[in-house]
């Protein structure tokens, strides 16, 4: 397949009770793996395309280059279509003039130039096994209650309408639609592993039976923090990306975005 | 100062060519060491509050905590006022069963219990001290040409409108308001990894003289990128944190938020 910056994926579409079948335009997101003289320094999620500027500038903004003059040239793998990969080579002018040390970053899968969105799925869905098994649900819940967390979250929320400047997540009930916990970061990943952090605290039982609320958008890393939980509900006010889907649909998830007071998308699994 | 989540501080409002001086609140961002067993393995920018929470939903999501009882105990170091400090200490109950070095991240600074935003930013303009001479101006703008810069921004998006999951970034000429190059991605980072990228390629000579575009949230990594690369002026359609505005009033940048098509706010640094 392909990279493209964006697809087009099949979503259910509920109008307070009604839903109909359609289809959605999502943001790629693909992983790209920076490597300076083919050792692996760096693994982005991005939208794919630019990925030349995509590592010159990384690399500049972290001080590896000092100007376009360090630079020899940029190679891109080959996917299976023949097309551009997701893992890009740097060679410098001068190698030895680099301490690459400083910039090693968290690298979650052994990749090689095939490294794609299903790989990557497939080896974060590999260590998360402990907690998440394919095909859980959670508890029942029904379109009349989703359509209530927006007010819910919008009550509970203090600071974000102050600063404009935080994420909110919460924990629900998908039954009741009650908030277990609510909290706000500037990261929307802290915010997550905030309110799983919460529950962990409490020794919540039935973390594994909740629903996980995100104000902004739904990328892979919420996904993937979501099925490390064990969490099989995400529910969003704004759009998932292309591997936020494909994750869902690989792990059992259900994944709902763009959720309004009247309305919202269904993009993988089904309601309980 | 204690770490609370909001903050607030003088701002330049701006309507239209008048403007007034007011204060505005900030969302805190700070960043938090996490330590397992007294070794550092992930610095994260956070609101500061629930700081056991998001170490241990980060450890349990990260696959380091399998579950709650695996926590012997969470230690947050106090800062010199004797409230919370940026550095929690997790114990386990049995080290020898987890294997740190997959976690190892990037950690910009030696960090100490020590650690605050104002020792992130020396430690970052330090090592970017090649590139960002405090003290630099951008081209000369004009209030009336900084309200130009939504409409055209929205005229060079293609895929945001159809997707609704991305961010855009681009360079500008601060006089003109003319648009260099537009970059979209679902990481606000890559987007500006990218512009900042392509000006290299190109071997613009003038990057030290341009205006950052950024469509969202003006966060710490932002500034940070924009000061390696000398950028003099940093635009945003929603709110900076505490720590973009510290960030650019330490650096002699120009910081500019919350940008419509009628007003803006001026955090720091001042229209050439």
């Amino acid at each position: 397949m392909p990279l493209r910056p964006s697809q087009t994926t099949s979503v259910q579409r509920f109008n307070g009770n009604a839903s109909s079948t359609d289809d959605d335009t999502l943001a790629v997101e693909e992983p790209l793996e920076i490597r300076v003289e083919g050792r692996s320094i760096a693994l982005t999620m991005r939208t794919p395309g630019h990925d030349e500027e995509l590592a010159t500038g990384f690399l500049f903004t972290e001080g590896v280059l000092r100007s376009a003059a360090d630079l020899l040239d940029l190679d891109v793998c080959s996917a299976n279509d023949g097309g551009p990969g997701n893992v890009i080579n740097v060679r410098l002018r001068d190698p030895a003039a680099v301490d690459l040390d400083k910039l090693s970053r968290h690298i979650f899968t052994a990749s090689s130039c095939g490294l794609c969105g299903k790989a990557t799925i497939e080896s974060v869905r590999r260590s998360n096994n402990a907690h998440s098994p394919v095909g859980r649900a959670s508890r029942p819940t029904t379109p009349a209650t989703l359509l209530t967390l927006p007010d819910r979250l919008h009550a509970a929320q203090s600071t974000f309408r102050a600063t404009g400047g935080l994420h909110a997540a919460a924990l629900f009930d998908p039954t009741t639609g009650d908030l277990l916990a609510t909290r706000e970061d500037v990261g929307r990943h802290n915010a997550v592993d905030k309110v799983i952090g919460r529950a962990l605290l409490d020794r919540r039982p039935d973390l594994a039976t909740l629903g996980l609320l995100v104000s902004g958008r739904i990328a892979f890393e919420i996904m993937q923090k979501a099925d490390a939980a064990a969490l099989p509900l995400v529910v969003g006010f704004s759009a998932p990306t292309s591997l936020a889907v494909d994750f869902a649909r690989e792990s059992g998830q259900t994944l709902i975005g763009f959720l309004r007071a009247d309305r919202f998308n269904l993009y993988a699994g089904q309601l309980a």
